[in-house]
């Protein structure tokens, strides 16, 4: 139909002209007003306490006891019990979080600038692989490393990049394809590339005294530390997606641990969920697959941009990181990812596939016509609370969510 | 013949069993107790100021008036011309250069050492891209920042450094290969890895007052800085391949931008040479093959351990920057390379090819039998001095310089 025609091409366009940068890092309570005491932003679509998985709660008692809510795990499993925090997604409020995703009130959060649009987009700083609180780590290492990230490097990140112009994200990335990145489950290069940009900047607004060393330290050892301000670029060129009357394109996807859930540009700010599945990847040593939690987190908005599994041929190294097979394999993701995509991105392109733009704007008919679900690069986190990231792996969404979302949209626009 | 097969068995147990760290930086006096004033090192084999080529010569004055040898770039020619300078090959002394690849007196050198064999190799600090004096420039931008290197850049590298245990680089090029670098006309992967592992001790001993975000943003701004550290690299684990008696496997490739030499294990440090050839490539703006002088530097030392050509397969985004044809085809000639060289390398592998290694240990035998020259990544100089750089490609080696060494090799172990 030509009017579903014209809306997609309208929602590729906004896609594609998104000019992302990285502009400030400030707490979450001046980037998120609404944001107030005992209110905790979580990945994925709505939830409650009372469904919320192992890691999640890990993650929420953990996050209490750092806010200074409850004097400790104990405790402040009792409060959350007996409903005295607030559970909002972080989709709802501008902002997203990989894995549990918890975003509160005194959090640092990193400033993504749509500079096409004006919109801003926000995300927690990452901190690194193994026990944190994004995977349900909820003990003291967990909490200080969080108290660092709030004290020392979220403030010194803020004032270096207030001291420039920030960092344009769509070139950064396009360098990062051509560097075996696919941003999701691969940011060596992006993270390196960033590190690169600010460290002249830091160097300039902030002193050995202030933590310099530490600082570049874990920036430059955290080889997933894009993967959050990949996030928040993602949220940033998505959001002026949202709400063209007739798209078929999906413009979040996002699981919570229990449900996935995707939202349409055609059907507005309506959630279509399913639960969500089990990744088939590869474990850390001493783990497997009965440890794991399933799918989690706000970081496939990566993939509604074209991203991470999508972009899964720029990145053979990770292919055998998630378990996806032969690394010349890798390619195959990328075209599959193709079938289901309403365009390419011009900009953002792979060299090993002859500059093949990545495949970009998942459109809800064709996922249901073909039968191909969105492919998803993804950490996995242990099922039980305060343990961590256990592996990482490959995951389908669900194709209920895409079937659902036929339905509503086809309901919206009356078609029966 | 067994005794050539056990030769080059060792001769490529040594390439692999090296262990090179990035460890120092130092004043080429301190490194080379032979260098003294009036005396500079190039690359390539042995040649006089007679058949220097026109960046040779625009490199040589401008080091003259650099070291303080001449007050201007005129004076500094008549004084070349009247033999007032001693020249002899980096390669003779521990050393390799890039290009022009000059060592002087008072030049800041990268110290690699071999912790294998405990050998040490040097390299000066690579200065950029564009007008710089290994293509050939010679002005006062170029001297200067030759000044900012020996002064600044150079000492605090060294101090960075000597506060650590180095950076191993046998594992970061493991890495690099896995980012789309070959390390010869793409370093980008791999400078950034470097900035990364150098940036938290630089912090440490360095303060903003002594030039840090300067020192960042140059080292971060430089995509090539890393190639001199590879060459260096690759200088330290050669030299331990030199004078295996039987063995057929070459030790350095090397162009002086007249002459191309090529120097093989069983044959000691004799070089074999042929007239350089004309890389075909791609020219930056403005410029074509009529401005292009053959053929020159150091630099081949990274084919010789199987990177830069050898590793194209790795890099598919080189493969356009130099002209090599399509990206998907970089893999060929890391594949054809594989016929000319007596192993992999386990450890240096390639994602994109399900991890095969680098071909490894050009043999000479194979490269006369089938007739193959080596593939080289190489950056082109504009034939004048003090012009610099105008353009990249790729470029064989000369397939006399093996045909001599075979009938070289076969003389010495007396075979007709």
């Amino acid at each position: 139909m030509k009017i579903i025609e014209d809306a997609n091409r309208e929602a590729l366009k906004r896609m594609l002209s998104g000019d992302p940068v990285l502009v400030d890092v400030i707490p979450a309570s001046a980037a998120i007003p609404e944001l107030k005491q005992r209110m905790i932003l979580h990945a994925g679509p709505p939830i409650g306490w009372d469904r919320l998985c192992g890691p999640m709660r890990g993650a929420v008692t953990g996050i209490a006891v750092f806010e200074g809510w409850a004097p400790d795990l104990e405790a402040a499993e009792n409060l959350a019990a007996d409903g005295a925090f607030e559970l909002h997604p972080n989709h709802h409020f501008d902002a997203v979080g990989p894995m549990t995703g918890l975003t509160t009130i005194s959090q640092p959060v990193m400033v993504i600038e749509n500079r096409t649009f004006g919109n801003r987009a926000y995300c927690a700083i990452n901190e690194g692989l193994g026990k944190v609180l994004r995977f349900g780590g909820n003990d003291e290492e967990v909490l200080d490393r969080l108290r660092w990230l709030r004290d020392v490097l979220g403030p010194a990140m803020g004032k270096a990049l207030r001291s420039g112009d920030g960092i344009p994200l769509k070139s950064l990335i396009a360098r990062g394809l051509t560097m075996g990145d696919e941003m999701h489950q691969r940011n060596v290069a992006c993270s390196g590339l960033t590190l690169r940009a600010l460290a002249p900047a830091l160097a300039t607004t902030t002193t050995s005294d202030d933590g310099l060393p530490e600082i570049l330290a874990f920036v430059g050892g955290n080889d997933q530390f894009f993967l959050n301000i990949a996030m928040a670029m993602g949220k940033a060129i998505m959001d002026p997606v949202r709400d063209i009357d007739g798209s078929t394109l999906v413009t979040a996807m996002s699981r919570n641990g229990t449900d996935f859930g995707i939202r349409v540009s055609g059907t507005g700010d309506t959630w279509f969920t399913a639960p969500v599945e089990m990744p088939e990847g590869l474990y850390f040593p001493g783990f497997t697959e009965s440890d794991a939690n399933p799918d989690m987190g706000d970081s496939t908005i990566v993939e509604t941009i074209g991203l991470g599994g999508f972009a899964m041929g720029a990145a053979p190294a990770v292919a055998g990181f998630v378990g996806a097979g032969a690394a010349s394999g890798a390619a195959v993701f990328t075209r599959t990812m193709g079938e289901i995509t309403f365009g390419e991105n011009p900009e953002w392109t792979i060299p090993a596939l002859d500059y093949l733009g990545v495949p970009t704007g998942i459109d809800i008919r064709l996922v249901v016509e073909t039968g191909l679900a969105p492919t998803i690069n993804t950490g996995i986190a242990h099922k039980e609370p305060g343990v961590g990231q256990v592996g990482a792996g490959v995951v389908r969404a669900p194709m209920s969510c895409f079937e659902q979302a036929l339905r509503g949209f086809a309901e919206r626009i009356g078609v029966s």
